[in-house]
């Protein structure tokens, strides 16, 4: 199947292509709603979009708190800024985790792609003890390079679906801002005063 | 009343100031939570201490979405990420909406004090039309400068009170990872794994 790019694909791969050069261009930060209702928002590294779809790809542990906090809403918002070009995306949308027990095979394949490509710095950080857990001397980090084949169990791929862009350029006075909102197959343009 | 310094604020100046050069390494992403129980997030700028307490300001439009957010519930986490010496600071807690009705003489004298150090740029984007709302040419951008002594209506002084800060370094193998909780007026020191 043969999905259309969304209209805000285009400005974003923009942003992405001008600002290059900074290794933190790719850094996102992204929002959920910790079981309390209280948000959570961390960095996640970017990771290019599914094959065929307008969906963005993280990578996470099982592990992890935004894992848990995703089985119990998917909802999320990613906001990203460009530090060259001056502008930010807000990507708002639902997330799917792709975990280790996952029967979809394209989703399942995904993740296993989304493994190999990976460094192997990243990969062995799925063979460390438990994030967010007392730091013991108990647990030594492994130093051992993971199988590049086979994912770590607690390694998942993390997809998210974009309902909303709401994209703003800093630059210009007065700034520029448009909403993209997503209505069934199609995306609507609005654009907002900043 | 003299306030204690939190412990986590001496990492963060280290941070900040090692990272000064760089204008983006003072926008923070602030997440809130929508009436739908969706998670928001978007960046904002940094605008230092409040005097004597471990308060970050920011400042924001009474008209905005975030304001409306805080009213309901007001529970924020900023994810503060420094690219020059690659570390994250979340931090976790309230948040006060300072507004033009504000009846505390300590926070509307703050609010003023904001809005006076604000440049001229910042200050005229309080007399913009409402923001996100459809962008129309029968209401034109302001171009006068309002007033540096009063601010304008619509402009809110935005404190946070951090109640946890999650510091994570990722120079280092393994990375480095300290959580700061304040229970009761005590903060508590955890070292976690990354």
């Amino acid at each position: 199947m043969t999905i259309v790019l969304a209209p805000w694909r285009s400005p974003l791969a923009r942003a992405l292509h001008r600002n290059r050069a900074l290794p933190n261009a790719r850094y996102v930060q992204l929002a959920t709603v910790r079981a309390n209702g209280c948000p959570a928002n961390r960095t996640v590294v970017f990771r290019g979009f599914g094959a065929d779809t307008n969906q963005l790809k993280f990578v996470t542990d099982a592990r992890s708190e935004k894992a848990q906090q995703i089985q119990r809403s998917p909802w999320a918002e990613v906001c990203w800024y460009f530090p060259k070009t001056r502008e930010q995306f807000r990507l708002t949308g639902r997330l799917t985790l792709v975990q280790s027990n996952e029967t979809d095979i394209d989703l399942a394949q995904a993740r296993q792609q989304t493994w190999q490509e990976l460094s192997d710095m990243a990969r062995s950080q799925f063979a460390w003890p438990h994030p967010g857990h007392p730091r013991t001397i108990t647990h030594p980090f492994d130093d051992t390079v993971p199988d590049k084949m086979n994912p770590l169990p607690d390694f998942c791929l993390l997809l998210l679906d974009p309902e909303r862009v709401d994209h703003l350029e800093l630059r210009g006075n007065p700034q520029n801002r448009q909403i993209y909102a997503r209505v069934d197959h199609t995306w609507m343009l609005t654009i907002v005063n900043p």
